[in-house]
């Protein structure tokens, strides 16, 4: 028998609420902490809640002048000077939580964002790679029992990360949806909150040397990003299908209608292979050119895991 | 027997979108109307598709400046000069489509809009006493059968209409949800081309002289705005209760539960009558501090009404 893989214990843990201004359980959480912390108190450690993008919250929009969660690579955090709040906003973050890819960086940073998309409460880890944090995707998926948590690996081949838990040694996003942007929902409120405090459990049993064994456990990792059909203008020409519409995560085969054109025609998925779409008909993605996010589901197999004495 | 109410025949019909930037049902009806306005021809008219605010519906925000349409009063319309975006496209409208109250003002204006609230496919008119509109509503309601359609009179006792639509002699909107702000759904779309075609069907059958009996009709009148429970410094202490959240139109009951709080308590309705919610949620309404709409029930006895000869 192998010996576990084994890491050093979990002291400074951080919350990011509002990396998107407009996406609203976080924020909503996050300032309900800030005022009375007590429920992100563990044995070991005691997380910091904090509001990533406060300009564009108060305007209660997506962000200022550029999306801050592709705002944490070399390119931004390394340039010298910027008009753009949200690259001197990831300065500020990566001074306070980081630096990125450094000793001194905290230990762990969670980032809780809404989405549009029937994504139910899906759990978004760069990588199948990052051991730590697909430990806490399968203890969550034991424990959090009120519904089932997919896992979405949103890094693509050779793409350098840029997400603003990428400061920290390691994270976790928590994208729960459907929910309007601007709109906070106590359905979704309520899940966002039960699903802290079981990943706080788990790092609180972590850095208490609990061994986590050897698992499998199914991921969707992002392969490709689809746009909406277009005029020569830019004006999409073509609705999500009403078949596809909702169905994040379920299997899209080829011949499957994925849009549906205003004079009623449909337009059919033209892959090779089974997909399972994620991110369908997000409001944020209109402008990013994305109807949804083509992926592939995979079983990966993950070693034990234990804190390093 | 007393003889119908009569009134002109209706020529010059106008049909928006986009009035709010990001409300993309309507934005995307009315840019395909624009290429092919084959759907918008009857035997008697023709309606006029066209965009409400451009500005706001490149940027997809409901709007620049100000809500567009809360700017079609006195007060802005008869202002000299402006440096608001919607002021000045407040201008534009009334003098292509009014000037408002004016014998020149076109005969009717559609004004097609989504919300975040569980409205359905909601019809909306200044008040009862907009003969014309709730005949129309009277027609839908018969002869759309795909879902109800509930009428909501906006207009507060006392209160100007300043909504685009009040630029023409009689108007309607239709208000379609749940849908996110800046989401185009295949579903709330088809409805509202479906009730726009029968719509225009009534308007055709008015200007062929076809007599609409006196009937009764359901609404429900706005009386009031509820906010939010808020801290001091403005930010918002509960959340729409989950027992509230989606129940547009349904009876509301002093004592039922309307907010929850972060720290679980139960917020109640201490209203002494039943009320029936409307907009319940709609995230362009945190900023105007309106958690949900008060509206009572009423039952109102319509006149005939037949095209002056």
């Amino acid at each position: 028998m192998t010996s576990p893989y084994s890491l050093p214990c979990l002291k400074r843990v951080a919350i990011c609420g509002g990396t998107h201004g407009n996406e609203m359980s976080g924020i909503f959480l996050v300032r309900h902490w800030i005022r009375n912390p007590s429920e992100l108190q563990r044995d070991t450690f005691c997380a910091t809640p904090f509001l990533g993008n406060p300009h564009a919250i108060e305007k209660s929009v997506r962000y200022i002048d550029r999306d801050l969660n592709r705002t944490f690579s070399a390119e931004f955090l390394n340039s010298k000077d910027s008009e753009s709040y949200e690259v001197r906003r990831a300065w500020e973050v990566n001074q306070i939580f980081g630096p990125k890819s450094s000793s001194q960086a905290y230990d762990f940073m969670f980032d809780f964002h809404n989405t549009t998309s029937n994504m139910g409460t899906c759990l978004i880890v760069d990588s199948e790679e990052s051991l730590l944090s697909m430990h806490m995707c399968n203890y969550i998926q034991k424990h959090y029992t009120r519904s089932s948590c997919p896992i979405y690996l949103y890094q693509l081949a050779e793409e350098e990360t840029n997400s603003i838990n990428s400061v920290a040694k390691a994270g976790l996003a928590f994208e729960l949806g459907p929910q309007p942007h601007g709109v906070l929902r106590a359905d979704h409120l309520a899940q966002m909150r039960s699903l802290t405090a079981c990943a706080l459990d788990f790092i609180d049993l972590f850095n208490k040397g609990m061994l986590f064994p050897a698992f499998e456990i199914d991921a969707h990792k992002a392969v490709q990003y689809v746009d909406f059909p277009r005029y020569p203008n830019g004006e999409i020409s073509a609705v999500v299908h009403p078949k596809l519409q909702d169905k994040d995560f379920l299997p899209l085969k080829p011949g499957d209608p994925i849009f549906q054109t205003a004079d009623g025609e449909d337009i059919l998925y033209e892959g090779h292979d089974i997909t399972y779409p994620a991110f369908i008909n997000e409001a944020a993605y209109y402008e990013k050119k994305v109807a949804f996010v083509k992926t592939e589901k995979h079983t990966f197999s993950l070693p034990a895991l234990q804190k390093k004495f």
